[in-house]
């Protein structure tokens, strides 16, 4: 092992609590990958229980929904770790990982893994920790998302509109009369103060603006973009 | 202590690993309270790191919208712990938690929670197992919620149909002539066919049936509840 391997898990966080020695030990039970950009690391159907290190570069994981759409749940750095739920509970990977540029990891067994999590306890806390903002995000993003649904049937109604509006020469589209706020509310099932805080927001961002005699859609591929974002299949 | 409460410790899962002798130390360490159904156990804004183990009844972990809309994210029955996120990471409470029905917890302190941890590393394991589920199931919840936006949005245009359609005396909505996936697709900002997709799901479910000259909804209550389900703020 090269010098610069011995002390390739310096840089990891979770290790902290370890001596240097106790690192370098541990990078020697770890097998070490390359990856190019976009190179899958962990397949979700595969039955590996590793647990991966990040040393330099960085993944993305990811899951699918059945029509395979990705959608991103996590970019880990160099420094961090993934594949530790499989790791802990033995249940199959819950989420594919690929590298995004080049990126090199140690892989450590399961075992070897839980072994460290036993013998040392800031390890184990340090992983709970982790385990835990973990969760915290997902709530969050639990929260926006069940929250999306009013806003987001707001925002396709209003790009429907523009494909009946008059369009500027900038590309602006010209929604005339001014549509009323309580008829978009029938038309997608929501309450009139959602619609107006909706167009609200739209305005603050710089996407609409409403003139004496039309709501002017300035940013109509951006409107497009907030309906698709939340698109589905 | 009585008997009951020296061994009320035993039936919690986390604690398993743990001899009866030591459960029953544990147990003399906690707060114990009684909740009735609907009072509140954990207020998402208290600065309180305790963490609280279901002797008896359940609990719900719910977080809130901005308008106040309610998301409940898990139900905590006999045997189970919460509030452990804060207690490992000191950070403020990310979730409140209600009794449903009576309820009855031992509340441990953060402290003596993180001692129980290092002290023994098969609790700590079997924390981390349990954490590792909470994140399995959120990523599951993102990833429905993700894909949810075009069936919503094509749930909520065949509602704005049926509400110029006419109705008959059983209640049904003759939406006619039946109209064309493309357009629905172009309405909504999605596919020919997830349109198709939404409309094969809602006739399976007996929500709409196809007749020669007209789409008739057959349960316009069952379509609304479904629009307004992720209806947002």
């Amino acid at each position: 092992m090269t010098e610069l391997a011995a002390r390739a898990l310096d840089g990891i966080g979770l290790l902290d609590s370890l001596t240097a020695a106790e690192r370098e030990a541990l990078g020697r039970t770890c097998r070490w990958r390359r990856y190019a950009s976009g190179e899958q690391i962990i397949d979700r159907s595969s039955d590996s229980r590793d647990v991966f290190f990040v040393i330099g570069g960085a993944v993305r994981v990811v899951i699918y929904s059945l029509s395979g759409r990705e959608i991103a749940l996590d970019d880990i750095t160099a420094g961090g770790v993934f594949g530790e739920l499989a790791a802990l509970d033995g249940s199959p990977r819950s989420a594919s990982v690929m590298a995004i540029g080049e990126t090199t990891v140690a892989a450590m067994t399961a075992d070897q893994f839980l072994r460290v999590l036993r013998e040392h306890p800031d390890v184990a806390l340090a992983l709970m920790r982790r385990l835990a903002t973990v969760i915290r995000v997902s709530g969050a993003r639990i929260l926006d998302l069940s929250t999306l649904g009013a806003n987001n049937r707001v925002h396709a109604d209003l790009l429907a509109l523009c494909r009946a509006a008059e369009v500027t020469r900038e590309g602006h589209a010209r929604i005339r009369p001014i549509p009323v706020h309580s008829d978009i509310a029938a038309r997608v099932s929501t309450t009139r103060e959602t619609v107006a805080r909706v167009l609200n927001d739209l305005s603050r961002q710089g996407i609409v603006r409403r003139d004496a005699d039309a709501l002017v859609v300035l940013d109509v591929e951006r409107l497009r973009d907030l309906v698709e974002e939340v698109r589905g299949e």
